[in-house]
């Protein structure tokens, strides 16, 4: 399956298939400097069939996890391509999830103002969420993503394979974006999440999944309108992720901060309750303990919120969604309501 | 005088105007929180004109020289802006010469994924070289702007006023980038440098420039192809700037190193002679010692040096140029050749 984005500078090819990262040679230009950028969570199988590929590969493997995504990591990974002396024709691969992406992502458009970046996401959410959009980020001591661009990459290449190696949770928490998606603009797409054989169409659930948030993108590439949308639960689930994350031990997937905050965004009773249903399915988190003003300095502290209003997204009915700005009041009061919606 | 960037994302305008920087509240939008990015070569005056216009302004003074355009020192900018909760729409301003633009350019650019980057240029060599092209960089440890991104800015305002308080040498200098562009292009640009009234007619000097600069950058925004035409002068001019500034007492301007550098390039010996002149009644240093080992492996390091051959500009005669592949060797020639032809 293929999706091509068109973007006002630039166009680029997604593609999904089984086995995909084994045929790279065919998709890539592979005869020239390549910085493979990956982290300790990733099974080495994949690392070594990138490597076999390409006979002039670097290979820098960080350590899993947010603490990767800063300033020192990003220069020690410049320097490196200093020395290995990459030119403005080299080029960066990403093979992970979004935390590689993100950081691989931003060596690629800094370096020289900017070099060919592809990406080979490898988990749930990277092939959802990160294989669109553009975004790379930094977190800049504890402000997540501060740092960053819009870089767009030259080709995705989407192996549903490399979703086998996850675990369970991993793996679920990142379809919670593709019920967001389904949610949003695609009644196709989240009805396959009421069928018990959702997993066979794992294919067909990215596919929808990344179709929904092309379109939104493709008219809005920066961010500075109805992309918004995209953020449904996002405001409510990075505050919940802020503030579980404090403790180690309480620690949240975010795709799984996203669902607590897309229920109090349903206004349809029913809809919310075969979205429960679902979120039940899959075997989420019920709803965590959490210090509420500590989850509402960290919306305020978010990046999105500019002045005193935030905007949030509600879903009216199944594929009908709207932007609404909020004051931290209001807010307040649907992380009250979120806790009399937990997921079971 | 006005001109107008039309480029792919954006357009943008650039004023040139004598007391501009006290009618910046007539061009931007100051009520909101501004970053202002300034050198410790700045006079003081221009900095309390700015700050007196903005009621919501944060002045980082930084030290001149190269060794600002660091990662330290951009992260520090980062960190305060994050203190002082700056938001997407709020705006970083730069006064002050290249170093400066280069360091605020790319803090714009990657906070947030890029604000508002506003430029106010005060040297001659950033009013005409700054102004246009977006570039925006940082250097990493010995090498030179390998860091960066392309940032347009919002807006450029020139104040040719700010250019009495340089240096006679700092100023002329500058004015290599000029000379540059009338060779390119522009006939008329030229022949105000052979009069000896040139000083009077600064604003079309730095008008006529940015046409010619516009033009070709209108064409090329990301530097792919015909925006080379721009680098007339700056391979040999780099290499002579890297070899001579290694030994501090020995230090010569950017501006300095690209007119030794034009020179070789130039075909027709009659045009060549005239340029000698004009150097002259600037003022510019004649050629100065250096290791030419040291020079020729600077170039090879540029990230202009795409694998073993590096594009150089030739002057066949006034307003018309050709682009040409060269090796190491070549280029070694053309050294000994510009040891031939000193300023006078």
């Amino acid at each position: 399956m293929k999706l091509t984005m068109e973007l006002e500078q630039n166009r680029y090819d997604i593609f999904i298939k089984d086995r995909i990262l084994h045929q790279l040679h065919n998709y890539i230009n592979v005869n020239r400097k390549i910085l493979l950028i990956s982290d300790t969570g990733v099974p080495k199988q994949y690392i070594e069939t990138v490597q076999s590929q390409c006979p002039q590969i670097y290979i820098e493997v960080v350590e899993q996890g947010e603490q990767s995504k800063t300033i020192p990591q990003w220069q020690q990974l410049l320097q490196k391509m200093v020395q290995y002396e990459f030119g403005r024709g080299d080029a960066v691969v990403a093979l992970g999830g979004g935390m590689v992406g993100d950081l691989a992502g931003f060596v690629a458009a800094s370096y020289m103002r900017g070099i060919d970046f592809i990406n080979l996401p490898t988990t749930t959410l990277a092939q959802i969420d990160s294989s669109i959009g553009g975004k790379t980020a930094l977190n800049l001591d504890h402000t997540k993503n501060v740092i960053g661009a819009f870089w767009q990459p030259k080709l995705v290449l989407i192996d549903p394979q490399t979703l086998q190696t996850l675990s369970y949770r991993q793996y679920t928490a990142g379809l919670v974006e593709a019920i967001k998606a389904g949610l949003l603009a695609d009644e196709v797409l989240f009805q396959i999440f009421l069928q018990p054989d959702y997993q066979q169409k794992i294919q067909e659930i990215l596919y929808r999944s990344l179709l929904v948030k092309k379109q939104i993108v493709q008219q809005d590439e920066r961010e500075n309108g109805i992309r918004a949308a995209l953020n449904l639960g996002h405001t409510i689930g990075h505050g919940i992720e802020a503030a579980t994350n404090l403790s180690s031990n309480n620690m949240l997937y975010h795709g799984e901060c996203v669902a607590l905050g897309i229920l109090p965004m349903i206004e349809d009773p029913d809809l919310k309750k075969q979205v429960q249903q679902i979120f039940k399915q899959l075997k989420l988190p019920e709803n965590p303990k959490y210090d509420l003003q500590v989850a509402l300095q960290a919306i305020r502290h978010d990046k999105k919120a500019q002045s005193e209003k935030i905007t949030v997204v509600k879903v009216e009915r199944l594929a009908k969604y709207r932007l609404e700005k909020m004051d931290l009041a209001q807010i307040e009061q649907l992380f009250l309501k979120q806790a009399q919606n937990p997921i079971c």
